[in-house]
């Protein structure tokens, strides 16, 4: 998928025009281009904002409207919350992004100024409007837009690696083996000291205690750290 | 589902305590806790960001520890891009909120200071970890951070159906200050019988021992035997 060029229109805080291009690089976009920005660029509340990416600002090139800033593109989107009288369609950022992914053409995505937003005549130039989902009385900041439609385009493109469920851990998992020869010792140990008292009881709270440690996916490093526990702790 | 908490550690820059309330309130979170930010807290750069979320931080809540900050919840989550060695789970943003919708318990998410992140010893207060898939040397901002995890809660909730919790407990989940009084005790009678031997080696020891049961979801109950097991099996 050719990776989306970010089109800032008309941006009154060069604050917004830095952190936009540090969400840029977070999330693996590059081409920034700016359309008449307020304030004088580059400046150094950019490049504050911007942290790493400075590259991004560096490279990032001037238009004077719109119209010359989507040119070469062939595909354009227009982040807008506010409902248009236009007959356009209207994506919400895993959609646009599905749709970029399968057109796979030369595209930008436009966010228009801090108070006003885009204008209906930018928004006309635009192929699709994609609106992030909020709650009642919203106030996105055009950087934190930049930030969540960046972010849904590199869950996209990124090699996720297929696991939903990344145990990090330096120590393999223990074995079942392991694990029940860790809870032999605890019991005996817990039988020696008489803990259960009432010994109806043994059965059930066993059970319980049992399940406290065979839902933790403990590691063999644990394993021996639960031992040595028991082993230290215990004094008959 | 429960809204999650949002928890700030020691946040050096009052813009961000201020642009992620606005982030929050974008996508319905309201509850913001603050833990020993670096700065005075109110003050008017954190509103002057916050835009329309004012209410959000007239409601702030400030505590000294994070401790203090998680004592009520069942469930906190460590937003870091730090590897780890630590045996935690480890879910990208719409995997956390998936497990969020499904347990519906009182729940808090914790982002760490801007240069640093969270330490060793408040993600080892965390059930999970929740990393944001980034592009290589992605420098992510605190407030973007809140502004993805709070953008997937809102995608997740806005069309979320009814659920109920599934899992099979016959007795309640824990709250945090419980595990902790249970984490106390085990600490302070290992203290007792020197299970250290070697005392430089207790931090990284105990870290590793605590996620044994931060991870396991324990209920109230569980909680008692297991201070039932200490208190009965070491013998002073």
């Amino acid at each position: 998928m050719t990776a989306p060029v970010t089109i800032l229109v008309n941006t009154q805080l060069s604050e917004n025009i830095g952190a936009a291009a540090r969400a840029m690089k977070n999330f693996g976009l590059s081409e920034l281009r700016l359309v008449a920005p307020r304030e004088e660029f580059p400046n150094k509340r950019a490049y504050d904002l911007a942290a790493h990416a400075v590259d991004v600002l560096d490279k990032a090139r001037i238009f004077a409207t719109t119209r010359e800033a989507v040119a070469d593109l062939k595909r354009v989107y227009a982040s807008t919350a506010r409902p248009r009288e236009m007959v356009k369609a209207v994506y919400t950022p895993p959609e646009a992004v599905a749709h970029m992914a399968e057109e796979n053409l030369p595209t930008g995505i436009m966010f228009g100024p801090e108070r006003t937003g885009l204008t209906n005549k930018d928004v006309a130039v635009c192929d699709a409007i994609i609106t992030i989902p909020t709650a009642e009385l919203a106030s996105l900041n055009i950087a934190q837009s930049v930030v969540v439609i960046a972010y849904e385009y590199f869950q996209k493109t990124c090699n996720l690696q297929p696991v939903t469920c990344n145990l990090v851990h330096k120590s393999e998992f223990a074995t079942k083996e392991d694990l029940q020869g860790f809870l032999d010792h605890l019991e005996r140990r817990l039988d020696e000291v008489d803990f259960w008292k009432v010994y109806e009881k043994k059965a059930k709270m066993w059970i319980n205690l049992q399940n406290i440690f065979t839902r933790s996916s403990l590691t063999e490093q644990e394993i021996r750290t639960l031992h040595g526990v028991i082993a230290a702790v215990i004094k008959l």
